[in-house]
């Protein structure tokens, strides 16, 4: 009777952005007011005077999140966070969020008061009001799904499918920490579930961790935009990893990348904790995630606008579709990047 | 480690809109573009020209559908029909939606395929763009969260909570079916569990399982609505049932109602297989829940302009506060209504 047990093909087969892509390429916009669908950070709805940006993001316990070292606080915090910086990645400005959460029946009151007070503090740090949302239950943990709107001026918005050949790639600070964060709760963790009588030892790793449980939307940056009347080309927040969002920009904007490593910014914690996990650093800039910060392109005539913003950081260029997405090495080497996204499947 | 441990006070204790209140009472609105939060069908933000309203909701497996009886196909249209109704009970009509799912890895790309045939049906025949969503995984069962997004000329919203003294309470539709094709279709499946080889016996009870399965919500009334100039004094759709909503409109109101039994529309299928089930027929339209057609008060001077307007019953009158809320049955007695709500917890 159960449709779902007539299985063929796998969704691994697909990804997660093929799989978006697959389900959604027959539906068309049909209204007017439809400016920009499905593929980028948010959507875009013309309501007249303004744009409204929407964007929303499904958090699942057991996937996005493990609250034995999560606290719900963190949780809530960065569940507005993390949808607010698909709106700053449009250049626009949040305004309002909905929240809806599913949980079981181990979550008592206080539980959901803490999540709601991250959620709180979030909203006031970003300016956003919460005007909707659901509660409601669920058989097994908690999932959270949180929808972002946000405006900008007719014009001003900004997507991923427009950067140009000769074109800057900036990022707005260092990558690849948020990542290391989660390894270290990771290992935590598991010292914890083998010997429960063992403290967690977080040693001086604050800021790794702190990348990880209590990440910002970079608001400052779209302000200082405007400020400096700075429009970038294109842009992208990096919540999969340097490669996944250049891949983005460039797949969609049939164009190449060439990313100097020496460019990428990289937290001295970031190297240190990476060497000793023996992972290299710029692997866990490429593909750790999280970290929420935007990659935007510019072009070269703007480029004073953004030397003297302060974290900002120019890693490479714009190249010819032809020439592929690659990356500079320190060393001299040259290789190809590749999309790495969330394959959670 | 995990806060959630230190359970204290059950949600139970203050069910799905208790728990909603309790968690949002400290929000407050900062935007003056947010022109109606939490506690409505629908959230309101001033776009200059038009009103944009929003709603979402989410559909957990398990607890809102069971993939058992509810092909993926149907489950997908009407996981949009829920959200745009929410939006035609503003008096708004619906222009987008975003969906996020998460699933486990027993769906496979072509049961995901049915699930969004059926968004895609649903889309084109409301006339809704799908513009955004996430896709993610989940490490047991599917889960969905909608967010349907309409407009409203400015003035032309219509809220619960302003319902007057002396307005009439009108239906657009028979009540109670949804609930009975459920418990119809929970029959089949227990007695599928218990014998696979037994063929489900639907019966004649099309109408009943149809309107589970299917519903449609009500486009065409917000679409007379606008045809004669008739502004209701409130609205709300029904999708915990009568007792419940008519419940939601009189506590937000600061009013009381009087519902005649007589004049609740009840269809001759639910009159005939309620009674089957020995259930009361208006217990089934009280508390039965998931009919999507709308509630609404009008002025009595407007009594005339939905006199011929097809399928809707007159069925009680807004009355002060202090004489309550209740249902004048048709053997003559007097019982007071309690909300019921969905307490799925």
């Amino acid at each position: 009777m159960d449709p779902a047990q007539e299985k063929r093909t796998d969704v691994n087969d697909l990804g997660e952005f093929g799989l978006i892509d697959h389900l959604t390429k027959n539906f068309p916009l049909l209204h007017e007011s439809s400016v920009k669908g499905i593929g980028d950070d948010a959507a875009i709805i013309d309501s007249g005077d303004l744009l409204t940006v929407v964007s929303t993001d499904m958090l699942i316990e057991g996937i996005h999140f493990d609250l034995m070292y999560s606290p719900l606080k963190h949780l809530g915090y960065k569940a507005v966070v993390v949808n607010v910086s698909d709106i700053y990645a449009m250049n626009a400005t949040p305004k309002q969020i909905t929240v809806s959460i599913a949980i079981s029946n181990r979550f008592s009151v206080e539980a959901l008061e803490e999540l709601y007070a991250g959620i709180d503090l979030a909203c006031k740090r970003y300016g956003v009001d919460l005007v909707g949302g659901d509660t409601t239950s669920s058989p097994k943990g908690m999932s959270m799904s949180i929808t972002a709107i946000g405006v900008v001026e007719k014009g001003k918005q900004v997507y991923r499918n427009t950067a140009k050949v000769g074109d800057l790639f900036c990022v707005t600070g260092d990558l690849g920490a948020a990542y290391l964060g989660l390894q270290i709760l990771e290992r935590e963790k598991q010292i914890y579930l083998e010997n429960p009588g063992v403290k967690p030892d977080l040693g001086d790793q604050n800021y790794l961790v702190g990348r990880q449980l209590k990440p910002e939307a970079r608001r400052d940056i779209i302000m200082e935009f405007a400020k400096v009347d700075l429009l970038p080309t294109s842009m992208i927040d990096i919540s999969d990893g340097l490669a996944s969002e250049v891949y983005h920009i460039c797949s969609q904007s049939g164009v190449g990348a060439f990313v100097e490593e020496s460019g990428v910014p990289i937290h001295p914690d970031t190297e240190v904790q990476a060497i000793d996990f023996k992972i290299d650093p710029i692997t866990c800039a490429l593909s750790g995630g999280e970290d929420y910060e935007l990659l935007f392109t510019i072009d070269p005539k703007d480029v004073d606008k953004v030397k003297f913003m302060p974290g900002i950081y120019i890693m490479g260029e714009v190249v010819p579709k032809k020439d592929g997405i690659k990356l500079h090495t320190k060393g001299g080497n040259i290789h190809p990047i590749t999309a790495q996204g969330w394959n959670h499947f």
